[in-house]
């Protein structure tokens, strides 16, 4: 196999840094996947942001969530307060954070510090028939990217991507099914947390969806037919910072089915990717696994909005400052094993 | 069950913020500790602190290590000189760190920034007879508390614990199997990573040295037979930052092994306690279940020095911070789920 020469560069950069090797585990992997995506041995981390995409779901009206659709507007109305979850943990963690409305069903003020990028008031109800439009689907793609272009600008290399939408994990459960192929009963989760009665429900239902409007396996029209406003734009937005050579931190089921989605257009989209997390919800586990992935956190959330992404991100720091500030055994004076030692393993 | 008002307030506060219930996972569980350690609504981690005691093993000199034990010294000259991955991750945690030397064969200048408070030159090797005497182990004890009530006393509500000892591995094994009545090979791991040859050869030394010296199951008379000087004053100082109602960060096996004897010397050192992380090391998880201990972080690490305690603590951090800043249903005037729904659950 041929290995560039930043690659072999790295590894032994990696390997001579005063510490057993491969101890620094999953640090290792990052610093290594960060500078290889910056093609840089001293990768820098600039401007991380958070994007959340927001969008209503016409599924909702069937009783999906555990919580009525007006809290989609409320909690976007939450984020621009700042008392969200996600804005403690990006204040935290010295992040930005924007808010997308991809598509919610309230009419925000137009001086509102959000990104106003509204496909329509919500989808239309996949039960009945497709979710959006190809105009819809398009102009999404579209805005995704046009927000990652306008980060990319102001110098941002790193981004994470998370999302609100009351629906949406019915949603991801039918794009993870369809464009997986896995059972759908193993694809779909309690969201929000629903009751047993709502959750068998809600599994009806997305099997009723699917027998309407039939077994899509192309990505794009399985994103049209069953997607979000809000997944549509997180699709564009992860193949543009692919394009633009961004890492990529991607949140929890719904952000994951959206980087499934992008990766069935264009599978070189995981190069760039990092996911933040394993969250709880059912089926997120076995789409990781799906996408071979080997999430930074395991920290039983459930919660969406990019915080697993916030989360994470320390994480990230420490990666690449131990790539770029720890001493090798050389610098420090220090012993290392025996060349047959390090042969022997 | 008795339920103390602070118990009720706090679960009350974490329930009504704007996000599903329990969605924050072990956050949590997190902030809800370090609220109830430091007995208030809004918790506050003040100057968190890494400490990180150094010693030498006797039992080194019978190949139980990968690595010579030189490293031993070689590694604090590292911390010194700010170049080892504690001395990075505290950097960029804002986590102070200091270095205490319990017992390394070496003589540091006098004016090293560390802490004094060497027991011995390297223990006993413990192949032949206990590691230390009854008054190295007392010194011990005491010095890890001094450590402690110095933190304290400059306003430190939060340590890590961490360690530096090339042949350290085999003491917490030893330890680990005496008591918990685990046997011996599960306990055992490669530590810095040993080749099978090397690894089998250690098993045999640690069976018999446990049949030279006795199965010993009193916690004490197993550290004192068994232990090392930084295992001995770690043990001091958990114990030491209980009683101050410090909260503790734990970092990998050596470290979970000292708290396993001083949990056996006292029950509620495990009321303070955070594991930070679950190790790679061998052994490692099986004491983590032994104790009941839900780490913060699984990141397949396995190399000490407190690290695994500096990577947890923005993830604390973040606990505290939603919980002091995150809006309420109310405040945020977002929807909850019905009462009925809640009742459902």
């Amino acid at each position: 196999m041929y290995t560039s020469s930043l690659e072999q560069t790295l590894r032994r950069k990696i390997d001579f840094k005063t510490k057993p090797l491969g101890a620094l585990g999953l640090l290792e992997k990052l610093a290594f996947r960060i500078a290889m995506i910056q093609k840089t041995e001293t990768p820098v981390l600039s401007d991380p942001t958070i994007v959340v995409f927001a969008g209503d779901h016409g599924i909702a009206s069937e009783g999906v969530s555990a919580y009525p659709p007006e809290v989609t507007f409320q909690m976007v109305e939450n984020f621009i307060a700042g008392g969200a979850a996600i804005n403690v943990f990006c204040r935290q963690n010295g992040l930005g954070l924007r808010v997308v409305d991809a598509g919610v069903r309230y009419d925000f003020s137009e001086n509102a510090p959000i990104i106003h990028a509204k496909a329509a008031p919500g989808t239309a109800n996949f039960l009945r028939e497709p979710a959006m439009t190809d105009v819809q689907l398009a102009f999404c793609l579209e805005q995704g990217a046009l927000v990652v272009h306008n980060l990319r600008r102001d110098a941002s290399n790193v981004v994470g991507f998370g999302e609100m939408g009351i629906g949406n994990t019915s949603s991801a459960s039918v794009l993870m099914s369809l464009l997986t192929g896995l059972p759908l009963d193993a694809c779909v989760g309690r969201g929000t947390g629903l009751s047993n009665e709502k959750f068998a429900r809600k599994k009806e239902i997305l099997a009723e969806a699917i027998r309407v409007n039939g077994v899509q396996t192309d990505p794009r029209e399985a994103l049209r037919t069953y997607g979000g406003f809000e997944i549509a734009q997180m699709v564009g937005a992860i193949r543009a910072a692919r394009s633009a050579g961004m890492t990529i931190l991607i949140d929890g089921f719904i952000s994951t089915a959206a980087a499934l989605v992008a990766f069935r257009m264009q599978p070189n989209v995981l190069d760039n990717i990092i996911f933040s997390h394993r969250s709880e919800e059912q089926g997120h586990a076995l789409l990781l696994d799906y996408l071979g992935a080997e999430p930074v956190l395991q920290l039983q959330l459930r919660l969406g909005e990019g915080t697993g992404c916030a989360l994470a991100y320390p994480v990230l720091k420490n990666a690449v400052a131990f790539l770029n500030q720890m001493s090798s055994f050389e610098e420090a004076g220090v012993s290392g094993k025996t060349e047959e030692q390090r042969i022997e393993e």
